[in-house]
């Protein structure tokens, strides 16, 4: 499998980690999105949206977006509950991450780390849906060690992507307690080496 | 089951179809978002992200995100490719949706049908990513007559809700000729009766 990713992006990396959490080999292209590698002919031709991360599956099939990527490879894994609600639970968090959080959590800290507007001047909105985001996940976490029960799923996989750099955005996690001992966990359920 | 719904809401009806559909019995419970009516603290008590449609399904459990409970109800269903492959491009679509089309194609009809905002008051940024997205579905549907090869999936099913009400914040569904003969199938399909 290849996967064309930017080291950058969250949505990037959990790919990579579930790929080797799963023992699945691959081939890692890292795809810079900020000089448009994503954006080229050859890389269109891959995938008409123009999104990192896209894979391309020993098959030579292309398959985009994250959180399809990474329901497609964990298949029949520990990863994804045998139960059918605990399933359903752990889809909802996956939308849940896409529609609101990325584009809160994600987006903030891109727009301080990678496009250097100080924290200050962020579109308002964007930072309190951030913080409502951060404080859904610290409620989800009330009653269990994972967001789907007792263990470690493709939820936790997602969410942590971006939750574990949040501070780059200027956002506090040690406003959100249960969720930094949460990342602790995730970090070594997975064995995350990437910095933060 | 009962559906907390608001019928002007495209993600509400994607489950009450699938429901039908497949021939689930359901109760609608109407929910005005216009009025607050998810935010209430009965409503947060059912889904703390305080977002229609959830649902309560029959042994009492709740579930929100569309997308994950048209994925629950359809579970083992025709509405779900059996082939692994086609079932990831699915899931590719159904992400794609929530991050790429719904807050663009909804959002701005949301602003001009509902907050009453002249199509040329609407940020132009919502404008041209809603017009990719409409672009986007155009040259997926260049070599099949659904999504996901020549069967209804649940890709069309979470597409079609607010694609077939697009014109309501001034796109143009004559602009994209295979999108609107596809809306045409799907809404056959499903047998869909609301109004646009």
């Amino acid at each position: 499998m290849r996967i064309y990713g930017d080291s950058k992006s969250g949505n990037c990396l959990k790919v990579k980690w579930t790929a080797e959490f799963l023992g699945q080999p691959y081939e890692w292209i890292e795809t810079d999105i900020m000089v448009g590698e994503s954006r080229t002919p050859d890389f269109l031709a891959l995938n008409p949206a123009g999104q990192v991360p896209t894979v391309i599956l020993d098959d030579g099939r292309p398959l985009a977006q994250s959180n399809a990527i990474i329901l497609h490879l964990a298949e029949g894994s520990e990863l994804i509950p045998e139960d059918a609600y605990e399933r359903a639970r752990m889809l909802e968090w996956l939308f849940w991450e896409q529609y609101s959080h990325e584009p809160y959590v994600a987006v903030v800290r891109f727009q301080v780390k990678y496009q250097g507007k100080p924290v200050t001047e962020v579109e308002p909105r964007l930072v309190e849906r951030g913080k409502a985001a951060l404080q859904r996940l610290e409620d989800g976490l009330a009653a269990s060690s994972f967001l789907v029960g007792e263990r470690l799923s493709l939820a936790d996989v997602a969410l942590v992507a971006y939750t574990r750099m949040a501070e780059h955005g200027g956002f506090r996690l040690a406003d959100y307690p249960r969720v930094q001992a949460w990342i602790g966990r995730v970090e070594q359920a997975l064995d995350i080496q990437d910095p933060v």
